[in-house]
């Protein structure tokens, strides 16, 4: 039994997650109002932390996954985008003080979220990519069932490969506003003049999904687009790391069934027999709290070890 | 002292390098004569280090660089693209076999390049990524002083991450016979039909390289295109490796004052703080023999772990 710590943008959730992935118990609580400065926030972790011990004696550790940037030795959250008074927070030292018995663990989220798949996705891999599409593109890179963090702590940044027509890093393409963006673009045109898609009033990347699936001709374009994106930043990342499978997560990444085939074929288009023989491009197999799936794996994870 | 034997594509080399990377004897032979068959191979191997090994009883190791792809456990050369008959060879095993008390170390030619300069590029370096620019476009990936060689074995292709205008990989841009046909398409250009290199009789990069130093634009522009090409890949190496040191060494490196300007300005315009800050670019320290320097730290990399 571990307990997981999910911090996000606008919640801060807690979990008690079993070793089978089963959530049995779980809270939220605001993120902006806990995270105005670091003692505060400590102190909820803590608070909370122990009531969950306390009905819950069998928790071996506390995970948690952090939106930024860590510090090599996983114990400081150095930058994160959203929680700026947390900057430089020595959350794991300030956790095993209050719980000297547990093992605390601190990581990405997208890490987490990498290495949730690796336990609770179904998948049985040891070694793979997670790509998360979601408001931004986080990634995590699992090699022989550990993440590689690389050389100053942060590797694994799947968004930002330059790739595409345009140049650019992924996450400029399918970062959630930037593909809204790129559909409006798409429908300003004349010739799309009467896309059925100018009826919805506030165009989301879900709209564009429901549309493709009512065979609307921009949309599926729109689906083939991300796919050549995805397919060309997997040929990097599979000669980077020897790395042939892929999993895609995010709630973009819930379009996976629309952008598979461009995605295969463009990265087919590129690989030699030694990649192409084991590609593999496969959707996310957890669904739901991801997030706290993932940060309690990261004590299963330290537990492999011994 | 260290044998090290670096097998190219036309010649094996053999050579005693010293802890501080002095070449004291070396001799070259026949690649495609001595790799018919793997037997006459091993035999070659063996014969060849036993001379060498009588004469320099101090060496305490044989570190061989293969251009091709190993086995994760580095026993095995799996595929070679220019020494076929030599495919599955399990050349660490046979000459363990003949040196039971040496340490026998296998890897391929771009990695030891990389574990080359590490050791006596000058640049005292714990963490970075090599980008050799030559017939083709290699690599290798130091972290932590150590090859990161990834889950299948063969990590750190860095020529092939999709980058730039036509979204084709990096060799296929700068691979010599690529960037060569590239210079001849644009010398097509009627805009250019007054262009000096029109006189050049067999047109190489050495030539665009020696124009470019002349002042000549369209030489000029050709090696702005290769900066702005290795600024767009050391962008998606960064992020995945969370490396920002980044050395270029090959044939066509050599120009590197050439390129070095726009690869940086290309480099940053995407970089974040967090990249821009510690990011770095240099040339190659290695010049001669890099290949045989490098086989020889393979046993150096070897016995730091002791």
């Amino acid at each position: 039994m571990i307990l997981g710590i999910d911090i996000g943008g606008t919640t801060i959730k807690f979990g008690i997650v079993t070793e089978k992935g089963e959530i049995l118990a779980t809270e939220r609580h605001d993120t902006l109002e806990n995270t105005k400065n670091p003692e505060d926030f400590i102190n909820l972790l803590v608070d909370i932390s122990r009531k969950y011990i306390a009905s819950y004696p069998q928790v071996k550790g506390i995970g948690i996954g952090v939106p930024g940037q860590l510090s090599l030795d996983r114990s400081t959250l150095v930058q994160a985008n959203n929680l700026g008074s947390l900057n430089g927070t020595k959350i794991v030292p300030l956790l095993k003080e209050a719980f000297p018995d547990l093992i605390v663990r601190l990581e990405n989220d997208a890490n987490c979220t990498a290495l949730g798949e690796m336990y609770f996705g179904g998948h049985d891999k040891d070694d793979f990519i997670m790509i998360a599409l979601g408001t931004g593109v986080g990634g995590g890179v699992i090699v022989h069932r550990k993440l590689f963090i690389g050389a100053k702590g942060n590797a694994g940044e799947v968004g930002f490969l330059v790739v595409g027509p345009k140049r650019q890093v992924l996450e400029n393409y399918l970062g959630q506003r930037h593909l809204t963006n790129y559909v409006k673009e798409e429908l300003s045109k004349p010739e799309n003049a009467d896309n059925s898609l100018h009826s919805v009033e506030d165009l989301t990347v879900e709209s564009v999904y429901y549309a493709a699936k009512d065979g609307n001709q921009l949309a599926l374009n729109v689906w083939d687009y991300v796919g050549e994106l995805i397919g060309e930043t997997v040929v990097g990342l599979a000669h980077s790391f020897d790395v042939t499978k892929f999993i895609i997560g995010g709630g973009v990444g819930k379009a996976f069934e629309l952008f598979k085939d461009s995605a295969e074929k463009a990265a087919l288009s590129y690989f030699s027999s030694y990649y192409a023989d084991t590609f593999q491009l496969l959707p996310a197999g957890c669904e739901e709290d991801t997030g706290l799936v993932g940060a309690a794996s990261l004590v299963l994870n330290e537990l492999e070890d011994f």
